[in-house]
């Protein structure tokens, strides 16, 4: 079936995703890291993810034609979440449909609004010669009315020199109050800053425009310190010693140092003409890619050195920009729960939504969010990485040959990333191999698979043929068959067992949380689901598996896509973005779930899938 | 003569000089370092300059008794400006009677206001351990409520480790809003700071207890730079290679380096426990100890690099303190008005002074600041180093075996420091007898040394057959003759011309500040004479050699000592005081006096010595 799939091109970015046809232009643009805005949840009511499809537009739905005129119809209007990819297709998603995360809004609204505040900032300047009427220093001839202006030694020392080699015309860089650079000419075309989320197990780059915000490239990487251990644990653990301290600071700064390689790559611009970079990760990343001590985070109560933002240099983390660039480490809230949430927390405005909202950051910690009245409560979650592939047998990233979509129709379907050979099984695969082996039946509640004798009746041959035993004895589901390319792709008992613990743990979390604020899941007004696996999860089949709650309206839940990466974006292009995050770090109530009286007690029913 | 000298010790600071019997205290307290107080001018009616004779008190004069009832007179208490040294002598000076700089009030009233307030601060901490109830990050714990608390990355990066090893009880030391260092115990005891005046020719530094404001130790030494050139151009010259540069920078950072040992080795105590030092020197001073750039000083219009103090990591100077102590160096009002300047300003408290006020600080540079009805007018000349002995062929630093005091009383009397043999003489000497020679007719206005045939009649035989002619055919005159000990000391006619050189630029300046504002010499309410040369200076024998205007009653000339020395400590204890500085170096209006139309006629015109 995987040879079946489409190819959908997304315009203005270019992004191209492999899936089946059949699959709504929602889920595609998802896939394609595109995020789409579904106030209506995806009813086809609210007419907010409307796109355009340039090639391959399939026959309007009802919906389509309650909202667009013909006209537009035949322009190829449709609505993501309502309209099917039948062949392979362009389509236009208008920056209005996207999810609108404070960062787009910036970036759209440059010029228009103040909001566009990064710190650094890049004037042209002619100044005036010094002259005997105007003999001010060199420095103070820069500073202009707004105020002192400071500059570091190794600059000073050759300011002078500088000015007068390219007779006082050039383009002067600040970030606040600082020189960093005087350019010869006018550079205020190349004013660029890029944004990192650093996740324990994937680590997401973006290469911004500072002047008007506009993304000039995106890449990402796996974390090099998995090789040191898959969860943060045993990060802290490795880092005990001081060797072991520096090469996972080493190891880290690398992979960020080889994101903006990539991205410099793509942009086709000059590392130089970056002028700062924001990072937004966990705690332990955090402590761990400025080089800290990680000791204490090993052990209750998990008190990090530091919770405020840093305001370091990029070369003190020796991260390789303009040689005086600056480097702002977001703030974080307690030992868990750091600044990635932070970020998310920042990118989604959660403070100010109506009504109790819930927040969700699925990565290899699940970090959760609750917002109500005013106030925020904010907690960590240790669901390991198995919803990022790790620790599953066959599981991987969601990239080339990952099955990442599993439907069963009587028979089994399955889709796989770029349209190859499945050779494994990325997060959301996992998920919906899960909800539909309990909607068969094949799962129990307990989490235990059914082997042959015990199959219900009724099965469709093709499902029941796949129900086989592993080589240890245990009961395996056969994804994709063995064929001449390949092994095939098998779920396994023990791979259900580690997706009833990464389900279990965040699942607890959310009702330890409310059950603090004394709300049910039922009053949550909206619940945002961020995370780059986040944004590929149906949330049918996370219902069904019990890690959403199913008692929320679907349109209720929402992809935010990866927040992280978009708060750090959006702090790396206002200052003011920064003062709100120190402001949420301080402010949101570190809720230390390990230490929760209940929370074995809600962990262990958590484990239990609903009952269909 | 110069072994009739007597002993004085004064007490509490147990500095010890060697002075002529007959002198005024006044006077042997300045050659100690200790400038008094004496708003009557040293007239005996103002009663401010009063000290105690422990042993060798004199007989009290008329105005000592209208001043002290007889009790007092009987227990040693004098004037200082009206006894004289009879024989060796013990004498305490309470504080009281000293030219109150504002360090020195500061230091006085420590602890009784909130003036006190140095940017280095230690605080002993008993911190809650980390617990379930308060996981409080550690930095947090240290912050308290004051505000956002940062460190720097070397410090962070152990902290954790730190604060864990000594239970969370430490010392925590604090720049400004800076964590530097969190010390194991209670290190609140030792928390000092280091002040220095960077001259052309002398250094300058005082380690002083930030808790109160007490002076440890007091250290001075040549400015190494010398062999590269006497006078800051030759300096400016010397830095135009980078290896020039950077010789420079190292030389006088060498220089601070060795005060510091001193200093420490003096207070017995350890150079970490230093955590901040202020600098004030003038423009190119400042900028080649911190490496800048100062070619743009050599040329008109002798732009500075920067004008704002500097703030530093003293480690980034390559000063050693502890290492991440700070530096502040002293903002510049232009290219030769410096910070030394401005600290003068500020011990002074010269913008807030009553009437016309002109500070004139004698140094290799002759600075010069006026302060008029609100206003501040700064200018500098180009002395040279003759008042500190350069450029005098036998000229030297007022050190043991230098002439000092020169006096004409039929025969020629001469004072040398430590009642050493004479091997040459300092500026004070250079002034007095130049004074003296012209008073005695031995030279002319036009600086012309008479020679025999020439002599005036009447003049004693001792002074007569002083008159001598050099090899090189230029006339010379005997202050010391030679002996078995020694070649004795003369004076030759070049040395009238240096002297001549220096004190007409200084006056020139003067005169010219003063038209600028459309005021005379005669409006002056106020001189205040600073340097380390200053205060050994005659006022009489300045007036008569036309360095000081002759028509500003000599009760209006205050001697106010290393008064740059005294605005650097001030700032080391104060940062509101730093702020004042900041304000006053761009308040100050910079006149560039050697583009002054009419200044090489003034200059021409001061180089003539007053008809007597």
């Amino acid at each position: 079936m995987s040879s079946e799939q489409v190819s959908v091109t997304f315009q203005p970015s270019g992004r191209r995703v492999y899936v089946l046809p059949g699959s709504k232009v929602l889920e595609a643009a998802g896939r394609a890291g595109l995020p789409l805005d579904t106030p209506c949840g995806g009813a086809g009511t609210c007419g907010k993810c409307r796109v355009r499809f340039a090639e391959g537009a399939c026959e309007p739905c009802a919906e389509d034609r309650a909202i667009f005129p013909e006209a537009e119809l035949a322009a190829g209007w449709r609505l993501a979440c309502q309209s099917a990819i039948c062949g392979d297709a362009t389509i236009h998603v208008p920056d209005s449909s996207l999810f609108a995360d404070q960062h787009q809004i910036l970036a759209e609204r440059a010029g228009e609004t103040g909001e566009l505040l990064p710190a650094v900032r890049k004037v042209h300047l002619q100044l005036p010669r010094p002259s005997l009427e105007d003999d001010r220093p060199d420095l103070l001839r820069i500073e202009g009315p707004a105020g002192p202006l400071r500059a570091g030694l190794d600059l000073l020392r050759d300011l002078p020199t500088r000015l007068r080699a390219c007779g006082f015309a050039g383009t002067a860089v600040f970030t606040d109050h600082h020189l960093i650079d005087f350019e010869p000419g006018d550079t205020t075309a190349h004013c660029y800053g890029a944004a990192f989320d650093i996740g324990t197990t994937t680590l997401a780059g973006s290469l911004l425009d500072l002047r008007d915000g506009r993304e000039l490239a995106l890449a990402s990487n796996m974390n090099p310190q998995i090789r040191f251990g898959d969860d943060v644990l045993s990060r802290i653990q490795k880092a005990g010693s001081a060797e072991g301290r520096e090469e996972l600071r080493s190891a880290i700064i690398g992979a960020v140092q080889d994101l903006l390689a990539e991205m410099c790559r793509k942009a086709s611009l000059d590392r130089e003409h970056i002028y700062e970079v924001v990072l937004a990760g966990n705690t332990t990343m955090q402590h761990l890619l400025c080089g800290l001590d990680v000791t204490p985070l090993g052990a209750v109560p998990f008190a990090p050195a530091c919770g405020r933002g840093l305001m370091v240099r990029a070369a003190e983390l020796g991260v390789g920009i303009h040689p005086r660039g600056a480097a702002y480490v977001f703030p974080v809230i307690g030992g868990f729960v750091g600044g990635d949430t932070v970020s998310c927390m920042l990118a989604t405005r959660l403070a100010e939504q109506d009504g109790p909202v819930l927040l969700i950051d699925i990565g290899t910690n699940g970090e959760i969010v609750l917002a109500h009245e005013g106030k925020l409560w904010a907690a960590s979650t240790a669901a390991g990485p198995a919803f990022e592939g790790a620790r599953i047998r066959q599981g991987m990233r969601a990239t080339a040959g990952a099955i990442e979509k599993v439907v069963f129709d009587g028979e089994v379907r399955i889709s796989t990333i770029a349209d190859s050979e499945p050779v494994g099984l990325c997060g959301s695969a996992l998920v919906d191999a899960a909800a539909e082996l309990l909607r068969a039946g094949l799962v129990t509640s307990e989490g235990r698979m059914r082997i042959e004798g015990e199959l219900p009746a009724g099965l469709s041959p093709d499902i029941a043929q796949r129900v086989c035993v592993g080589a240890d004895g245990q009961p395996e589901f056969i994804l994709a068959p063995a064929g001449p390319a390949g092994e095939g792709v098998r779920l396994t008992q023990r791979d259900i067992r580690e997706l009833q613990l990464a389900s279990g743990a965040i699942r607890a979390g959310v009702n330890i949380l409310l059950a603090r604020v004394g709300l049910k899941t039922a009053d949550l007004k909206r619940v945002l689901i961020a995370g780059g696996f986040g944004s590929f999860i149906r949330r049918s089949n996370a219902q069904r598996i019990g890690l959403l709650p199913g008692d929320v309206d679907r349109r209720r839940i929402q992809y935010v896509g990866n927040a992280s990466l978009n708060g750090a974006r959006w702090a790396l292009l206002s200052t003011n973005a920064r003062k709100t995050a120190e402001r949420l770090a301080r402010e949101a109530e570190h809720v230390e779930l390990s230490q929760d009286m209940n929370f074995q007690m809600e962990f262990a029913e958590a484990m239990i899938f609903p009952t269909g």
